[in-house]
């Protein structure tokens, strides 16, 4: 357990509205030194995550940013420049921007480029944790495309047969647009749960379900205050994808995370980096885009209406729990666990910034 | 069990060199009435999975080729032509080509593509079973290229929650050029395990494990007899990936397979359609090949040199059993089972062609 864990007052859980947080998110970043419209990006992309529900990498993540910023990982300022480009791809030198400042740029990108060519794919060198990929895949979606992330970062998880942390978690993240339903978004690590549910349930002191983790021994455990590394996703093929994800978007921009990490082998710390890969495709050049989602939801309504197998109350097509989980909270606030926070309330103090309204009626 | 699984005649195991399954395979497609070329090359992407030890999708698939030739779903002399094309991206109308000659066909396109444009897209409308997807993303690597392929086909597994095949076990491969070591491939299903191994197990009358499929009822079996639908990779993140996949490709290439299958409810039988998606990746284009290809040796190092946990004999990296296999079996011979030999006299008998020559003092 970390010392801001240890140290951290208790706190009654809260019920703070996504403006609340937002607002206050933007003015903790702004306070450390990120431009204003940057702060409000990355407070933006945070507490999309609080409100469906992917709490794991939601505002609690801002405490760690905070240290990726003290630390020098993550650049307040970078002067993010495109380093090379084809008429389809371009690779963004990221300077080690916050992720999502990253990777909104990417994501971008990559649509003007699937605008002129059908598709394109922005690889982006050297950011930091580029935070949900479904994001950037939703906002693809939302805007007519079909998008495909993924990112690549330090070792985290164990590669099949391995006692220690070799791997990436990395996500993969697939969005396609859809009718009335709104777009589908499939947004999942390579491991059984992501780095970021198991921290969360450290925080939380909530145990883990088993085939989830390791400890430091390589044991399997369910104990979250000694779960270290996560396991990945039906072992091999996990831990596969994680590797085939370093190869295809670090190596390809020449910023190995991986092979350095392990080189290393526990002598000193490498700073933290991230890389990432960011497909778009323009559907409207494809195909008649109003049949494309008229058939997505057709396929959507025939999974859902699917004969369910006895302990399944219902079929849930990807990212329609984190849809109704955004309705829900959009309207009535986000729930926060007391050790978060207390954890912002620290955050707050540090930084003389006003703590978020919280509804403690709930 | 079908008619010709019942009826086979027994056979003694036998041990086959490629070239003589090759000669066989594409005798037998002649027969039929493919083109010679096209005949050898659906028979070479089948030896090469015999090869590779990915038995599944073996010369035991050429009983399946000559039902679809015979049931009019696979067309011997299909007219492939090309029905869209971007800078970077290209849209195959496959004519029920058999799946080896339509990706084959796809791959070379998306390469030539990923030449000018740095990636190219292939998309491939209603060809037939794709085969081994590693074949096509291996042959891109080998070129210097990194490649991903997905495949859509009919619903074969359960999605999530569900009790019937509703979606397909849709597979993955991501290839990239190595050094020293060769390519790494990976070439997974989306299911916990491929049809071809549940199907290569009923063959065999070899028992599964747990957690890999369901019975006609819905209930988990280890009965390869009674085994009928294979579960989704880690439940939701499986059969997510296969939605995904049918959204990005099939209905992209306005050809949807999942929803008109899932609408007949059980009223009459879909024919057999597959479609796909190939991504190439000019590394050239991006990087020093050179060193892309040190560097992905170097990671491969690091990772199986990692410390093991108690079970693991050995760390192994995507495709590198497969490696072994292919150097044993091109040198040793392929190994078949009885059940399998049997099946493929009576194809020898059925197209007047002459049986292969074995080695059974194996």
């Amino acid at each position: 357990m970390s010392d801001s864990a240890r140290d951290a007052v208790t706190a009654a859980p809260a019920v703070v509205t996504a403006e609340a947080l937002r607002r206050f998110a933007t003015a903790v970043f702004c306070r450390w030194g990120l431009p204003e419209g940057d702060a409000r990006t990355v407070a933006d992309v945070l507490v999309w995550a609080d409100l469906r529900g992917i709490d794991s990498h939601g505002v609690t993540r801002i405490p760690m940013y905070l240290r990726l910023l003290d630390d020098g990982d993550l650049n307040p300022t970078p002067a993010i420049k495109t380093c090379l480009e084809t008429s389809a791809t371009t690779v963004i030198d990221a300077d080690r921007a916050a992720g999502p400042i990253a990777m909104t740029t990417a994501i971008g990108k990559a649509m003007e480029k699937a605008r002129d060519a059908g598709i394109g794919v922005a690889l982006v060198r050297g950011t930091t944790h580029t935070a949900a990929l479904g994001y950037y895949t939703s906002s693809a979606a939302e805007a007519g495309m079909a998008a495909i992330a993924f990112a690549a970062s330090v070792p985290m998880m164990a590669y099949h047969g391995a006692r220690v942390a070799s791997v990436s978690t990395s996500p993969i993240s697939i969005a396609v647009p859809g009718g009335e339903r709104g777009p589908v978004v499939l947004d999942m690590a390579t491991s059984v749960a992501s780095m970021g549910k198991l921290v969360q349930a450290r925080k939380t002191g909530t145990p883990i379900p088993a085939g989830w983790a390791i400890d430091e021994h390589g044991r399997p455990t369910t104990d979250s205050s000694v779960a270290m590394t996560p396991l990945p996703l039906g072992g091999p093929k996990g831990s596969g994808l994680a590797l085939m994800i370093e190869f295809v978007t670090s190596m390809l921009v020449a910023n190995p995370i991986l092979a350095d990490a392990l080189a290393l082998e526990g002598r000193g710390k490498q700073r933290h980096k991230q890389n990432a890969f960011a497909l778009a495709i323009d559907v409207a050049r494809f195909c008649d885009p109003a049949v494309f989602r008229n058939e997505v939801d057709r396929l959507v309504a025939a999974v859902k209406t699917l004969p369910r197998n006895a302990d399944a109350a219902e079929i849930l097509v990807p990212g329609e729990r984190g849809s109704r989980t955004f309705a829900e909270r959009s309207a009535r606030g986000i729930p926060l666990p007391g050790p978060i926070v207390a954890e912002l309330a620290r955050v707050a103090t540090r930084f003389g910034v006003a703590m978020f309204p919280t509804d403690r009626s709930r």
